[in-house]
């Protein structure tokens, strides 16, 4: 196995100013896992649902060479469930619902298979499970990109910043960046990130682009302007999914490599809002991909 | 003359979180010439001040090449004052007040070395005043490039769409395309504001960096991450006098000169938000200008 991701496998129900999507499927570790398919084959899940989550959606994750030997399903329980509303400006929403279910107990186990991966990619999770899963790896991965969110910074800021110290990129976004380092300006945020242990930050900035912060250089790649945004969710996880999927593929940490990620992680990013849950996802072609890819390179180029 | 620019000379009051500068030099034109004065020589200013206002800010923008012969100095009267108050985040103001004084009735006459200048800015005034000004042009300029506000949106829309339908170019912010077009994408505000006229319209997201749409063609350019932002007042028009002044010295408007263009605008902003008023363009060298150039390049530059 190369890459490992931990993270939700779970239902969404969302409403955005152009419909509602009930009970669709989502989850932080579905959608890096579908992103970075689009890089590796070698690539394993870690997560729990109830035995409610559809066998054909698993089938389908399956067939996109997702391993889930790491994916623990419950008798008789009920699936991560998560309901959210979009307000008119895409950018922020509010929490209609959590139901934790399977999660309130979820223990990874990471499948021996899986514990030499060289990537780990950290899902927005409580800290302490992601901490569990860098434990259990038997040799320290080459790589380990953890997710979170302001969530964890408002009520578990401790664990949180353990777990940051042991990863090597963090990607957030840039009110969590404000909020994690207590600086305003991004430039002196991630100063401060990188002195809690990440070398890298990714400043993640939804419509307005991504920030790399790279052992004191800086990369800033725009998004792809839409004509329609349909529904943000997943988009971060989408973008971390393509990011770590190219570096498992180059198999390589550089600043070139990481610059490269950021485009293919916005690329996947600019699909997976285009229609609800992961519909855009499930149809998109590597074609397509490489067609936007080479439209990043026309929106940023200029000479002087 | 090359360039001739209409703008508000003005004197400012402004509170940041990191102080207050009272009745310092402001106003658009000043930052626009000050901003296009690092490309061309051959550029004049259209205003109104009073007889308060400082005769050795005058000078200095004399020194700088601009000529004033189009700025009215009214005897017994004041000039323009503005007081606002930035937020926390530096990307919202209050407005605290507004004196227009001479600009009240200001009637703008274009000297006769003036009216033949191929390139035209008009920056933010009444809607009414940038059409006189078009008006008195003895040939139509080769660019006319337009910079306004939500406050005309809001109070004088039909003038204002008059005005739009007559120039190359619109520069305003993402809102403002959104609040113009009543579209939230703004690769569709840019198709509906491309219909009311400008061929070209460059959308400025401050931080965020800036827009360029281009009869269908986008360009995306970033802002420069920086370590402080000390006073974001003129960053906008100090953008588009580096716009400006730069397809002024490269006398071209193609897709790839615009592209430049942005980079020098967004280079000058960059430098002008560094400290209070003008003071930092006061002492801003051309190798800076240079150096934050290659910076730029460096800052999004990327091989797939």
């Amino acid at each position: 196995m190369k890459l490992v991701t931990v993270g939700t496998v779970a239902f969404d129900t969302i409403e955005t100013p152009y419909g509602k999507a009930e009970r669709v499927v989502g989850g932080a570790a579905t959608y890096i896992s579908i992103a970075a398919s689009y890089f590796t084959k070698e690539l394993g899940l870690v997560s729990v649902v109830g035995d409610d989550f559809p066998n054909e959606e698993l089938k389908y994750m399956q067939k996109r060479g997702i391993n889930l030997d790491g994916l623990q399903i419950k008798e008789g329980e009920k699936s991560f469930f998560w309901a959210g509303r979009y307000h008119n400006n895409m950018n922020s929403r509010d929490t209609l619902d959590t139901q934790l279910n399977v999660l309130a107990d979820f223990k990874p186990k990471l499948p021996t298979s899986y514990r030499n991966a060289k990537y780990l990619m950290l899902g927005n999770l409580t800290p302490e499970i992601q901490a569990k899963v860098i434990g259990q790896m038997k040799s320290k991965p080459k790589l380990i990109v953890m997710d979170t969110m302001n969530f964890w910074m408002d009520i578990a800021m401790p664990a949180l910043k353990k777990t940051i110290k042991k990863v090597d990129v963090l990607t957030i976004n840039d009110e969590e960046a404000r909020q994690l380092s207590g600086e305003y300006s991004l430039v002196n945020a991630a100063k401060a990130i990188h002195k809690m242990g990440p070398k890298v930050l990714v400043i993640k900035k939804g419509e307005h682009g991504a920030l790399l912060f790279y052992n004191g250089k800086m990369f800033y790649a725009p998004a792809m302007p839409l004509a329609q945004v349909y529904d943000p969710t997943g988009a971060g996880d989408t973008f971390a999914g393509g990011f770590i999927g190219y570096l498992v593929k180059a198999n390589s940490t550089t600043f070139e490599n990481m610059k490269r990620a950021v485009i293919y992680g916005s690329t996947l990013a600019s699909f997976c809002v285009e229609e609800f849950s992961i519909a855009r996802l499930k149809r998109l072609k590597q074609s397509e991909v490489n067609k936007r890819v080479k439209e990043f390179e026309k929106l940023t180029k200029f000479t002087m």
